[in-house]
């Protein structure tokens, strides 16, 4: 008998060169959990429909966990001429069980049976990233709550804009890891439907019970197409879609982090812990976990698209193309676990710079926003207020000033009778306590926000 | 006062190359819609906290409705000094109604106007999605009908594998644009949230009403955080991945059809209408429409790729490199749009050369795995049936015959006392019959799912 | 005789959809000049070897002369019915010729017509990169020499590293471009090889003349094989690889800019004219050739994987997929090209603000690895005198003080005997002058390269 | 002293997590030997010019030798608390030669140092990847002679469009390979430039000769400006993007011969030993090496598309994100590599099925074209003749025949008084004896093409 599962119709054996082009054990191997507890419940649903026995079922069972503690134990030899992680399971169990063993594969096929293990890894996956998310989540609403009052300006085009409190700031990017998880959420209701039963690609004549092996498995439904199952690579596109949207927001966070961290900004304390230095420069302190996160999202978006080329074009139903999906999966989750897990620990120990950001707040006109609505709220039409607006701020540019030092006679040109109090809004204090609307960063509105998040994380 | 809304703190004027690098008027004039019903809600919002008269908000939503028609009407200029739709529209107002149409901007940045526009564009864009791609399994759900009991081999690895049943096989797609749509509705409960009000980056002084501007446009939910607003790209992303995703779908099917039209395989027969032919070889007939709904999937796939390199790295909030955000979602959409429209008439119109076929069915082993089936049914350990059949397909290779050509005395051998009963399991007729599983081609299970189906779809 | 160039076999019309769906003539009538041209040449050929007569080949050249014309006038109307812009072409010859027109087509396929006509015009894409980067090359060559002795903080990891020359900085955006223009003519010699006269897949069993052909446009050499030419997109893959190249160190470039030009930075005086305002903050100033810049990679670099996607998996030879190159390779033309044309103008009117640079040179240890290399020369093995300066370095931030404010006990304690020599290499002026290696910023090697640059250049 | 290169200036030390987050040791100690070669030359340039004696560069030379047989043999640990491979081999040197190893840096950093190593590693794979496609291509060069005369259907659309000879159809993947092995050359030209000496960003105070370091490492020349080599990957971008259009070609190849050895096609008698079967079903013969060379492109097209987001938006000089190129360049490389290495026998060993391709040769109308240009030569204007030949091929269809079994008269309408002469050219072998053009499939071209590459790649 072949050492293969699928040696019957063979006359030659294969090229040593195709079993290590062809083989996925050295990487497939990480399914290894997820494929015993998938054999176990299908062995179980076997005896239950009568194509094995109870002790039959039960002697499998008991097999595969005594495999499962080798391979945790590392005594498993894994070799390329037996493929896969699902050869190597099935090849322990017959040289243990002998014919027993060779009924487990009994109704369903390597197809069907791989998607099912994968599915099940990528649902453990999405439950381990929600975690990592929410604890990153927790670290910046607790940064928000400790810098609460800070006040840091605000930027658009990278340009100074307007002032916002530092809770402000590190809200929003519990926003955009809500978004994250909510995504996940939903990708997760579509890997949660059993494939397991498709077969090779059109069911089987034998009477399994797929209903059996959903509830033993803690599947939501059982997949209703064999054809579908056996071509479907969506789940995994979704999956890596959503890591690599995480990986694009800590990109950006990155790369704010890493612009605040130079000497011209010098917003950020980083702990010397998550920097590094350099190997000639000794006066060096680079924040490589920074960069290093930043880069990162090229390796997720990559594995992205070589899925997509991976599945374009494909008919139906199986083909083996499909079997590279497993690389770019395990390296995307990989890659952002990593990246979720360094970066909560950094942003709890990380520390605004408060007195360098408040020495600089007057630079940059973050006050001109406010006045214009000042004006505005005293009848002045916006296009001609921001006009005006415009105006004064050249006229401090020439005059190397702040909008408060100019005189009070420009501001009573373009606020007749209202420019004393229309000057005195200006300042960042004075505007940030000016704001007003939903989802701004006035202080009761963040306060609000703030209290939300905490209830809703928990915290 | 400068052509431009901000032209009021600038010296120089524009350079006109660069007016013409940075315009966006060429393509998103295609939000003019959008950006008037915005407006209009906007304007009235705006006249409901006082912040205008209730005859300044009616003449500025009549104002835009003018222009609107005007637009429609081809009689607006677009010019690229006016940058893009919405100064556009909003100097026709000013036109129009002077001082008035000065307010209207009251309150707002262009950073929450574009996205709001945007915003309700894509949710146009997503309900349309799901009408054409309804109709497509409608035209999948009516072949199924129509060639219901027509059997069909089924593929693996583009190598016959077993005998389907073709309803079962245009189910199948059902099934996948099925999760199109499922993912489309999910990614559209994150696209209907009001961005409105989050102004340029962190809110606004002036009393609006953001929960009315919401109700009036149709939103579920206002945005809690004005920087996470500013920055998020993130359902620009979703919509291209969900349209990634279908193009990808269209393209397996694309190439299968491409496959199944040749002269070798000839299973179809496309409709003339749906061909075109060679300027050179006067015998062509090309599957065009199949070819290049397979090759625009590259175009979706690489706007995808477009769009992540494009947020990668950004730090908050807004930064005018995401102005680009609109070729890719608008190419996209046409893209993914017009291969929807045209592949459910092609659906509809193209039939099965049933006779060509049925001829050929006996190619192929197709019935080899339910002979193996049989055997494991009459207690045959499903590895040793796997290999005696692998031997018998052999043995038949040798002779060049079919496995029912095969001697008895061969079957007896595996199967001892069964030999002639499993032999008479042969045949894809009997393969077809014997399949039982839940999601299987067995014709029982097949027509429940296009019941199902037909009363889904309300067909 | 049906509109179509191929209707002889076809029994019913083309389905008004499918027009619509695949025709080319909105993208590909730029090809106009390049297919006139082409279809000169080729029909003198044809004249040269007996398949027309001469009078015959100029009354063709003659007539697409004035076809010609009429597109540039803005005469021709453009239909999808008529597929492309080969179609409407010589329908128009028809049109004017009757039967003479009809020989046009003689010996060549669309297939070769294409390909032809798209090299004719990827050779004059790439002939004007090579002027637009050599023109970006001398604006960074001319700021290189204004601003030559300023003395700017070099960065890695975005820190302070080492002091350089600000020529020097310049200069390595030369190289960069350098390597752009190197690329592309070896692309170049890749696309300069003819492809007409493949015919459809096969080549002709008509008399043609290819090498006629090859000389008069102007061709390095003749295609070897029609397969291969049918099928082959490898010049449209190297040529939009070339331009994504090009898009990535312009984005470098912008991002660097986009920092340079924040409050924090203030290193760069961008001229107004190539910045944009806010439509609701007064005061903004913004960056926004530079950001779009940066975006505009994105498309580019989506366009590359568009076109990698549409060859993946293709057989041989032509496939209707193919068409969807032309979108791609334009679309990335237009939008480097667009980038550098107002490149190089923001290069050369922007200014670096020297007093703002020059009063922070002290910040961030800008001499300390010179400090270390001074040990070096000394003795002092090198991972020990790394070692000394980070703890002076260390030293300094306790006190917060420069390497040279530190007592000189210090600097005698790591270089006894030397440590006031050692101490007095201290100061980004020194640390400068002190370099001496090939292709770095020391003053007399920055002087060759800009010397080189000129002349290579003709500056 | 710290474990890590650059702690003099660090009060804490590294958290562990941050170790395991930024190493890249796992990856990158396959660069070893080319870091010990490049160390080797540094030293020993170091002593040329006089900054360490020539017994010290003896003994770093030598103890470089030990380190690196030490790492053949599996006896060095490697820990991520050391960083990489560059760190590993460093320490190890000082462990062995104390003060002497700790001179090794001098004049250098990890930057130039890096890139220098990579670039040696890039020149090695270029040359084997030219090997491997030399040998690629002789393969196809090999079956081109056996099957030389064997007329194969040539396809466009995949639909039949002429006859060509097999040894036409295998050179036009020669010449593809031939192309991908002049990108490489060119890329290499651009390699093959020694960083060495750039430093960390700016150059060295130190007097190294960077002339002589080339000479020993076998560079053409030596990079001129030091910022760009801090921050240029260009290098890798072109090398890769060199991978994914040989992995394209190889994609299309792939699914050709996937088509081809369907039961429907059924071109192509594939080697067992190159075939793999089924877990489930007992007759499949699948080919999986093809089915895998296929997807890999989509691997190798995802790792130009990470790097290119890994460059995107990075301003000078170096930044901690490149680290992450290694994982992309390597496993790209690895993935073209073992493609070419199978793919080479597997042609060898292929045989094309002559009978079974000969018995359809008559379907599909093959000699249509043919026919065409016969009556072209003939005078008939070439839009006329395809259109008259195309009504042909109408009749034909209807009659459900060929076009040699159409009455003469039809022939004879068409082209009046030559109808029988036309008739005559038909049939597939007539249609190959008839073509001429250069390049094309006329059989003495083919055979001065066949002569031409044996020549060339000297079988």
């Amino acid at each position: 008998m072949s050492q293969k599962t699928w040696g019957g119709r063979f006359t030659g054996s294969t090229d040593s060169r195709v079993e290590a082009f062809t083989e996925s054990i050295t990487f497939d191997k990480r399914l290894f959990r997820h494929d015993i507890v998938g054999s176990q419940a299908h062995a179980r649903m076997l005896a239950e429909v009568g194509l094995i026995t109870a002790d039959e079922a039960e002697k499998i069972a008991t097999a595969l966990d005594e495999i499962g503690q080798e391979i945790v134990d590392g005594k498993m030899e894994f070799v390329t001429s037996l493929e896969d992680i699902h050869t190597h399971i099935e090849k322990a169990l017959i040289g243990r069980l002998g014919d027993i063993g060779r009924k487990l594969h009994t109704g369903r096929s390597r197809n069907d049976q791989v998607i099912t293990d994968l599915k099940l890894w990528v649902r453990d996956a999405i439950d381990e990233l929600d975690g990592l998310l929410l604890d990153l989540q927790k670290a910046f609403v607790e940064s928000a709550e400790r810098e609460h009052n800070v006040i840091i300006p605000g930027y658009t085009h990278l340009q100074r804009a307007q002032p916002v409190l530092a809770a402000h700031y590190f809200l929003a990017y519990v926003e955009k890891f809500q978004r994250d998880r909510e995504r996940l959420r939903d990708c997760r209701t579509r890997v949660n439907i059993l494939p397991l039963g498709a077969a090779a690609l059109a069911g089987t004549s034998l009477p399994i019970n797929r209903e059996s092996v959903r509830e033993k498995l803690g599947f939501d439904s059982v997949a209703r197409n064999s054809l579908d199952v056996s071509s479907d690579r969506d789940f995994a596109l979704e999956f890596v879609f959503c890591l690599s949207v995480i990986a694009t927001h800590l990109s950006g966070w990155a790369e704010e982090w890493v612009i605040w961290s130079t000497t011209e900004f010098n917003f950020l304390d980083l702990p010397d812990a998550f920097c590094t230095g350099s190997s000639i420069m000794p006066h060096k302190k680079n924040p490589d976990v920074l960069e290093l996160t930043r880069g990162k999202a090229g390796r997720v978006i990559g594995a992205l698209q070589h899925l997509f080329v991976l599945v374009k074009g494909l008919p139906l139903a199986y083909n083996r193309d499909l079997q590279e999906d497993k690389t770019a999966i395990f390296d995307s989750m990989d890659t952002v676990g990593g990246c979720l897990a360094v970066a909560a620990p950094l942003v709890r120990q990380t520390k605004l710079r408060r007195e360098v950001i408040a020495a600089r707040l007057d630079a940059g006109f973050l006050d001109a926003t406010t006045l214009m609505e000042a004006l505005i709220a005293r009848g002045v039409p916006m296009r001609s207020a921001h006009e005006a607006v415009g105006n004064l701020v050249r006229a401090c540019e020439e005059r190397k000033c702040r909008l408060r030092d100019l005189p009070n006679s420009l501001f009573e040109a373009v606020a007749p009778s209202h420019g004393a109090t229309v000057k005195a809004s200006l300042g960042v204090e004075n505007a940030i306590d000016a704001f007003k609307s939903y989802g701004s960063t006035a202080p009761t509105e963040v306060a609000k926000r703030l209290d939300e998040w905490k209830q809703k994380l928990e915290l």
